[in-house]
């Protein structure tokens, strides 16, 4: 017998989560039955007003609450250096270390020709007129190691290098902790090509 | 640097569902920024309408989003056997299997004395005006075997064997197609216990 339809769409949304299947879903679906109607409004509210409340910004595609953007702010362009990221979550990550205070640009997402997402879905061109109307030394490209990430990192050196401002690329290597026998063959290798003099 | 407060507060409501943990809410989160409006809207508009749309059957307590419950019928009520279960979504489990075709009743949980769960949160009340006023000749308990649940259908057993209706709990064992040596201790003893004629 089917569930009742209203379930059957619950299922159905929820189902478009990321990483959620019908079993997860399902799980999600009986569970919010149990809710008392006060949480399921919270609920609803919240993810109903997500456009209205968090705003991208214009220029540098962070996250902004209100229509002043906190990554910025004058005291962090006269570092002179801008850190190419490719979502709004890789933002926050950078910033919970502590050990960068400049500039971010957010790409929203990385060059996949398979998928059909070229330089002009993302922000390239917002990306070129702050290279030309800011005063950079470096911009730092921090995007991960994948296929569509490296190919992206390629894209951006080429297009930003003739503009005389220096490109750097995160490290990769082994992670604080890991031990060598356990890390994969092309983090290794990684390590390998970019040993440094101890 | 910590989240936009509205990022937050999506973060701590999609945390409620169960099994989500901080890292699989931001993940959830961050997601559902990229998608547009109308489909934010339909999910908080689904969440909301939950209660509106689906109700529990007053007299068995299975899901109905009609005013009339699909399994109150008559022509259930004629097999003289009612299922007692946790929760409604086991009602749909036993369905699938289409092994069985007489009434339920939806217990909302079973007893547990640590957590403050007694008989009078349960739906035992409405369970006894059924047994009282339908013409039963079974009653099968499907509830799971946990500590709550052999609690629960011991403590069911007491109450309806005195009525003078034949009580009956679900065969526990081998799963169908597993192997013996992978299977548990305490389902292969269940499985010994259980044994019957070949």
């Amino acid at each position: 017998m089917k569930y009742p339809s209203h379930l059957l769409k619950l299922v159905e949304v929820l189902r478009r989560l990321p990483g959620v299947g019908v079993k997860s879903a399902e799980r999600f679906a009986f569970d919010l039955l149990t809710w008392p109607k006060e949480q399921l409004s919270e609920m609803a509210g919240v993810i109903d007003t997500i456009h209205d409340r968090l705003k991208s910004c214009i220029d540098c595609g962070c996250l902004a609450e209100n229509s002043d953007c906190r990554f910025c702010l004058d005291e962090r362009a006269i570092s002179g250096v801008l850190c190419i990221v490719a979502s709004p979550r890789d933002v926050f990550a950078i910033e919970a270390t502590g050990e960068y205070r400049g500039l971010y640009h957010v790409l929203g997402g990385t060059l996949s020709p398979l998928e059909g997402i070229g330089p002009e879905k993302l922000h390239i061109d917002s990306l070129k007129n702050r290279l030309s109307s800011l005063i950079l030394q470096e911009v730092i490209i921090a995007i991960d190691s994948t296929l569509e990430g490296d190919a992206t990192s390629l894209y951006l050196k080429q297009e930003i290098e003739p503009l005389g401002i220096r490109v750097s690329r995160l490290a990769f290597g082994l992670p604080i902790g890991s031990s060598i026998d356990y890390v994969d063959g092309g983090t290794l290798a990684r390590a390998f090509a970019g040993r440094r003099h101890f």
